[in-house]
């Protein structure tokens, strides 16, 4: 087997195509799915040291922006000063290297790979969530934050004119950003959902604009524990999502005085918490 | 906060439903997502050993199979034989201890949390695919194994039939198998799709049912890369999804010999690989 580097998003597949009796052969698209390696340097003691910190299935395109949200959301680096660079192996499409500022040195001691793989988290939800809360740079509690429904209501539409991938694929989520006037700020798509919301942050870490409590993030499927954790850490204060939340997400938004709207549709949704933002 | 520890895998909360112009308190149900740690413990020159494999975040139910499987499709365990005995913490619901059998001591240097993340496999998905490949003890090609396309049209009316917390809940997703004449045999649920498939693997596992190459694998969401090396591990001969695959989903089911179907629905379908086995 020979093995294709891509740097597309999209690739093209021969299949067959089946519809009632009828089969036939056509180039379908398929979204791209391929390991990402996240590698850091940095100096200690003096010395220069490589860590690699993550390998990730992800979609190839905004990689540096991946890695930046993925060392961000996970508490390796709370600052776009501390990193000095942003680069792809000379050698590999699929491997970014991250070269911190000279005078910074990542605690790598809590970088399991993700917050919620320490010993403690095996024993009670409640540390995990307690340790997203303490290592959290930003406050998700902007209280004077409130939105019509009606703004709400045109998100989806928004969403569906952007994801282009998607609909040629029909294989990618995506996280979006808008203000709170409901115009839309970005995109960014993966077939990994957690992907996709680090590739958001870290486009909006290295854009200096964080944290991003004066706006709103659409996720295109479900809200998970992981996606409810990063957009804490990005000080987010509006999650809204087109799929459901599981039990752990609505609990880690309670916490984190996040507004949690699900199964979010044009003209009507289900809110889980912070309904006092919602006019 | 008090953290509920739950062992049903639907759990309620209040919300306010927006429709329109109207808003009203609703109890509504949840799919419940909680950590689970796996912990194995076995002989090692004389000593007693225990040592912490994963902590995945699922939802309750069948935590035993979903040990048991994801030891399987990770490669730690190959045969039921080797596990004594699977129990819960007695003072943790959410640990899992999987003791292994007298003289079976698992091979835990190749348990990087997947495979893919060793360090060959940010270079080149190649390796990854080869390992794979290398370390399942079974093939997925039974040649002899052909559908026609009227029993898979069947199938997603019967996914809906088995699939009811998801009906409560839209948050979780599901792996249901069936043998080659169409007939429904176990269906497994999660918030995570790889959940749900090491729970399925894990019951046949146990029920000493492995190699499943005379059965069809249905997929309730998308077909990722860690899908089908899962499907793979456990010598699957046919995957049919009703999401759409990704490019290394179908790089791996070609090289698996896995016959890949996308887009299922009651009156059509994509075949990616291995078109030879449907009529």
């Amino acid at each position: 087997m020979t093995f294709k580097m891509e740097t597309s998003s999209i690739t093209n597949h021969k299949i067959v195509r089946i519809s009632g009796y009828d089969a036939e052969v056509l180039d379908d698209q398929l979204a791209v799915e391929e390991p990402l390696e996240i590698q850091i340097t940095f100096r200690s003691g003096g010395r220069k040291e490589r860590k690699s910190v993550s390998v990730t299935m992800r979609t190839p395109g905004n990689d540096r922006e991946l890695a930046a949200g993925f060392l961000f959301t996970e508490g390796i680096i709370d600052s776009q000063k501390q990193i000095d660079g942003i680069a792809h192996s000379p050698f590999d499409e699929n491997r970014v290297i991250v070269t911190c500022a000279p005078d910074f040195e990542p605690q790598l001691g809590s970088m399991e790979r993700n917050f919620y793989t320490t010993s403690s988290c095996g024993v009670c939800g409640k540390a995990s969530i307690d340790a997203i809360r303490t290592r959290s740079a930003y406050t998700n509690a902007n209280e004077g934050l409130v939105l019509k429904k009606e703004l709400l209501y045109r998100l989806t539409e928004q969403i569906a004119q952007h994801q282009n991938t998607f609909e040629t694929t029909g294989g990618l989520h995506a996280s979006a950003l808008f203000d709170v006037s409901g115009q839309f700020m970005m995109l960014r798509e993966d077939v990994g959902r957690h992907n996709a919301l680090d590739k958001l942050i870290g486009a909006a870490l290295m854009s200096d604009r964080l944290p991003l409590n004066e706006h709103i993030l659409l996720l295109s499927g479900r809200a998970s524990f992981e996606l409810i954790q990063k957009a804490t850490m990005a000080g987010i204060a509006v999650v809204a999502a087109i799929g459901a939340p599981s039990s752990l997400a609505v609990q880690l938004a309670e916490e984190s005085g996040i507004t949690l709207v699900g199964f979010l549709k044009k003209d009507k949704f289900n809110i889980y918490t912070g309904h006092h933002r919602i006019l």
